[in-house]
């Protein structure tokens, strides 16, 4: 490795300097502040864990994304969360076994926890809990050729509730993020895992080949369907409706058309089709701007998700914002399956869209003498929330070499605040 | 691995629950502010970088506490850093070779970095940079049996210039760091690489006898100390000072003990202790109640220091909460050696000590009806900054099962804030 490539970062892993950093520092700020307004509460979960509970009822997807570690204190194997969202269902099923844990101790007192008989366990089941978080998560391939490898996923979970309530809270959430970071007019797309699955599991296939015509819906292979449709699908209207669902996709009138064209099908489609309308109706009550996509075969990210599906794009650009939907079985492998729905965002793309404003204050640059009452005005001027630059003994700087607008100068025994345009601020007392 | 087990962190990994990952983020917000305020601007280093980057510098201590990846992409070996600093100094060589960079774009341009050639870097290599950050550090080990693998490293550094001004700057800015964390009464230890490392090149000794020579101070060995003197430094005065040194600790008596005793000394090593007076004097300037405490034969964690090393230990519990140093040369391997002292710390070790109220605003419990007003009431308040927690469709949830002190009710076509104890709000516009 040459001097020249030392510096150079592996692809797909990315840093911020100044001042991109203190921007997304302050869209950090911004958003885990809405989310606290929201009545979410934030949770800090590990960067590493053991490989079976990062995992937990996620797909393959997600165990490629992830990044393996040996543990050298046990020789097992954990990784490097490449999602947070089954780290924060296991929080949901935990803590709420044992609430001492909300009171502030870390996992780490695992006996007590064990053991933990808790009288309050059966009300609470019913207690919604809502929970943020923003941490950093790495994959291991990028998504795509231009994706991020190191990302900052941002977002939210609300546990034990069923029923679009929530994921109408969740979608709303989800929107004013957006409007938080100021990236402009977006997009919602919904979808229902229901619309697709429902047919699926009418065709009575093998698992091979509906895994096979899955993956026709997912590449968007019309062609492709009706050949295998031809093949393996007797039944003419399932048939029928399995070749119109692969088109089933564009604006607010597609929900009409799909109750038409899906008619037949079983109550499990329809009743998918019901709750996407409803979220709709619910998200427009707060959000009276928002425009909706539907994708009626969309399925999950991770494969964890169980009922509605949705994300935002950026209007034109077609860019996924971010994403979720509802998933009620993954808090089941650690003991308590609790409805569950959120959504998540990478801050790090979000802050290259926003146009965040940097309300920066002015630095103040300080002479190197050597002066107490300099001093004085110094800390007194940190106090009131200025930002001072000292000029170190020895180094030449100008004011305009440390990205100061102001210095401090000495003026009848009292040190002000001096523009460097000349014009005079504020004095100070030094004392 | 059953149910039971599948929530539980391998050791020495911790995350954090309300309300304490709340209270993390008040004190990482509190001091990333107190940075901005010493003229210190934010960097975000990545997580994970080519393992030849993330250990330069740096001694073998570092490479062991790494975690080591492969890159997917390029089967190249990367590492979890286990130490922001080293990446830090990167920064500052490459970022002021290309200015460009801190207009904000991200070292993933390299072609363009390559070739730029700059003409304003004489002049910006005399002018310092100030740069902090705050992070999550992976330890592939814990320091101790008690130490936590999952550190989120917290601190600053200063570049460009050389002399004692910069390292009382650090220092300030380190007990500054301690008040914000309100960890209480704190002891600055303060040592100087030099004062050991000038006594060991007058031995004149093999790098391996040098080497046990160093582990015997390190372990603080007197009587294996007393034998190797003895046996392999035949200058009596050299002996003699190298035997006085492993008990030169204390408080600020021990320098005038130490010129004593060390009077013979090669320059360096004088040179050393009058840095150290001179940092006190400079630290009292500015922290008038600052308490010192010295070992004159500490040396560096990590290897990278060059002059003087400092930390600081909670009072009484001798806790270490914060380190750092000089290290001079770290930024040669990038192809640019700048001056450079700086400290950092543990966030979550210190939000642990901190015992920060937690400014928490009230929740309001909103029901769940399906009145337009009540959305536009709630869209008000947060717009407000007021926290309102929504009651969910069918969850039979009360006021205090969400947390909240205060609930909307409608009053006169009103909805109105109200105290659970029944005394009334503020009434509010739904309009």
């Amino acid at each position: 490795m040459t001097i020249a490539d030392r510096w150079l970062l592996p692809d797909g892993v990315e840093e911020l300097l100044p001042p991109r950093a203190e921007k997304l520092e302050n869209l950090r700020r911004r958003i885990l502040d809405l989310y606290s307004l929201w009545g979410y509460k934030l949770v800090i979960p590990p960067l590493i864990e053991y490989l079976e509970s990062l995992l937990v009822g996620s797909g393959q997807d997600l165990e490629l994304q992830t990044f393996k570690l040996t543990d050298q204190l046990t020789g097992r194997l954990m990784g490097v969360r490449a999602d947070i969202t089954p780290q924060v269902a296991r929080i949901d099923a935990h803590c709420l076994k044992n609430p001492i844990s909300l009171k502030g101790s870390t996992s780490l007192d695992k006996s007590s926890s064990l053991k933990n008989k808790n009288p309050f366990i059966d009300h609470q089941e019913k207690i919604p809990a809502r929970l943020c978080y923003a941490g950093s998560v790495l994959h291991a391939k990028p998504a795509d050729l231009l994706a991020s490898r190191t990302l900052l996923q941002t977002g939210i979970e609300l546990y034990g509730h069923r029923g679009v309530d929530s994921d109408v809270e969740v979608i709303n959430v989800m929107l004013d993020t957006m409007a938080a970071a100021e990236c402009g007019k977006v997009l919602v797309n919904l979808g229902h895992v229901d619309i697709l699955s429902g047919l699926l599991n009418e065709t009575g296939l093998s698992e091979t080949l509906r895994q096979e015509l899955f993956e026709l819906f997912q590449r968007k292979d019309v062609t492709g369907l009706e050949t295998f449709v031809g093949q393996y699908v007797l039944d003419e209207s399932l048939a029928n409706m399995l070749s119109q669902l692969i088109q089933l996709s564009g604006e607010a009138q597609i929900l009409e058309k799909a109750k038409q064209v899906l008619r037949a099908a079983p109550a499990s489609v329809l009743a998918g089709i019901d709750e996407l309308e409803k979220i709709v109706v619910g998200v427009k009550a707060y959000h009276q701007d928002a425009d909706f996509y539907f994708d009626l075969c969309e399925m999950h990210s991770y494969n964890y998700h169980t009922g509605v599906v949705f994300s935002v794009f950026k209007a034109g650009s077609g860019e996924e914002l971010a994403q979720g939907g509802r998933y009620d079985h993954i808090g089941e492998v650690f003991g308590r399956a609790r409805p569950a729905t959120g959504f998540s965002t990478d801050l790090l793309k979000l802050s290259k869209l926003a146009d965040l404003s940097l309300d920066s204050i002015d630095a103040i640059f300080a002479p190197s003498v050597n002066d107490p009452s300099l001093r004085v005005a110094v800390r007194t001027l940190r106090k009131q929330g200025r930002r001072i630059v000292s000029s170190l003994a020895g180094d030449d700087t100008k004011p305009a070499d440390l990205d100061c607008s102001h210095q401090l100068v000495k003026k009848n025994e009292k040190w002000i605040v001096v523009g460097l345009i000349l014009n005079e601020g504020d004095s100070i007392e030094s004392d």
